[in-house]
């Protein structure tokens, strides 16, 4: 990514800036996040999402919300409030019970000086990782390419650079690819209800790398059809045994990935992994609001998430590899 | 139905009036069609829909399209004319082939009324092919029925007595079943990019059949979840081996269906059957407009329909009863 681009996260004056996603694409604000609560609002209301940037919104906004001598009942107060803005990504309680490890052995006069450094430290980490999911992940899109026709890439919600701190997880490799000279174009599906389609488009558009918007509905028709080469999404949750989380309908493009024998990839940190949760069926599924769907006054049930069997997986990426769904305990620290 | 709800479609003083589909939900309004070109418009525009309601529509838009003294070169014109409209709904080709064949064979002078007759005699043999599709269908439900708990049906778009002259084809099932006093409950996906889900939600509200609208992306979870008993769809192509093509987004419902072992149908009027079309392979699928996603500059694509191969398919309920749908030879006429 040009560095000139709209960072998803600075900071600046003890404050955190964040790019107000619900405003995306049709503008490109600085949202400023002074308190605690501005942190868990900004999270509840997607104003940021994307499990890896979730994560680091977490973490500084347990460090907007600690005083200069915070005890440990504020502590406890700050990251209870955080932990209830969303229950599906893990991101977001991985992060948390890092700050919280460092901070509760941490003197309460230094505790806020500690947040900041450790939540600083939380998206430089997020970056680095992205960046090596990229590195990690281009070859398979390499090995995918047929002669000099585009690599033909399926992506579903927003697994890009605005979903993390910086470089994306599923869109890393295709910016890797990119940058690298490779012909590369994306499927983006629309992502109802909320319509993060429209922010792949925004930072594809951004980057220069051509892409196309359809219809969640339309995923199946273009694999049947040979159009699709590889598909590749992010991941909220990631159970022990490789069952994914993600946003919901991605389990409906592994299962047409599969029928026609594309190979479907997920791309995550290490940190969206839960190895306390030993399979998709312990993974909570948040239910948003029926309102997301604009329907007035009918009836509306809105998951937020799925699950994809590891079954489907072809292959988890992350910042050390790439491994078998199925293989991941090589991966626990 | 009650007879008091709105048709959606009725003659009168020489003009057909149909129900404005694109004014739905949120108003219920006729209008007029007097010409040709208010006919052709109309399927064009989808201010009519339904492969049976558009196949009806066509064969009234013949009649309005007929002077009293109606030559073989403006018979051809009106045909090509409608012809043109849609390509992969069969229903409209299927109209039309019929209305020609009486027509050729007739004296101009007569024709004008042969055709009002003839386009009548398709209405009323739509609804009564509908109702029939009820009485064979309601027991493939009550067969799914456990205990005392609604029925759970899954369908998709709408294929409800909006798409047809009356009773619809998917829903004709629930609607039979309804009135039968059996306890069902509707999944209604919204149907993107046109949101027919939408007309489906607002026909059931109107029979007081239960629903929940969800998001076309969360088909897949429920299926998971096992909160789907069956799903049924209606057709806008039956090719001879069963493949079936419906509104983009059905095929990765049977996908969902077969991966959890919910059977899944298709209902529709033999008149949705192209015996001539040997496989899905060769049924045209339509590319409607990018800007039905209404993302501004972003480059779309929009295929508005999508094919679920035979396989994936349990049944296909038409007037006739239900058969496997690599066994419709037994219903070539």
């Amino acid at each position: 990514m040009a560095a000139a681009d709209t960072p998803t996260i600075l900071e600046r004056d003890s404050s955190v800036y964040v790019l107000d996603q619900t405003r995306l694409p049709g503008q490109a604000t600085m949202l400023r996040l002074a308190t605690l609560e501005d942190a868990a609002h900004a999270i509840r209301v997607m104003q940021v999402r994307g499990a890896p940037l979730i994560g680091a919104i977490a973490a500084y906004g347990v460090a907007l919300g600690l005083a200069d001598d915070a005890g440990d009942a504020r502590l406890d107060y700050v990251i209870a409030a955080l932990a209830a803005t969303r229950p599906t990504a893990v991101n977001l309680h991985w992060a948390l019970a890092r700050m919280e490890r460092v901070l509760r052995e941490s003197a309460p006069a230094t505790r806020r000086e500690i947040a900041w450094r450790e939540a600083r430290a939380i998206a430089a980490e997020d970056k680095a990782a992205n960046s090596a999911i990229g590195v990690h992940g281009m070859p398979l899109l390499q090995a995918r390419q047929k002669g000099k026709h585009p690599i033909q890439v399926m992506t579903h919600c927003n697994a890009g650079r605005l979903a993390t701190v910086e470089h994306g997880t599923a869109l890393a490799p295709v910016y890797a690819a990119h940058t690298a000279g490779l012909p590369v174009h994306v499927w983006v599906s629309e992502t109802r209800p909320r319509n993060q389609g429209l922010l792949t488009a925004w930072e594809l558009a951004e980057a220069g790398v051509p892409h196309t918007l359809i219809a969640d509905n339309a995923a199946g028709l273009l694999l049947m059809q040979g159009k699709v080469d590889l598909v590749i999404v992010g991941a909220d949750r990631i159970a022990a045994n490789g069952d994914t989380a993600n946003k919901v309908g991605t389990y409906l493009k592994a299962l047409a990935a599969r029928a026609h024998e594309v190979p479907f990839y997920v791309a995550a940190p290490l940190s969206t992994i839960d190895f306390a949760c030993p399979s998709g069926k312990e993974i909570p599924i948040e239910e948003r609001s029926g309102e997301e769907l604009g329907a007035g006054s009918v009836p509306v049930a809105n998951p937020a998430f799925d699950v994809t069997p590891a079954a489907l997986i072809t292959g988890i990426i992350s910042e050390r590899g790439v491994a078998a769904a199925g293989n991941l305990e090589q991966w626990r620290t």
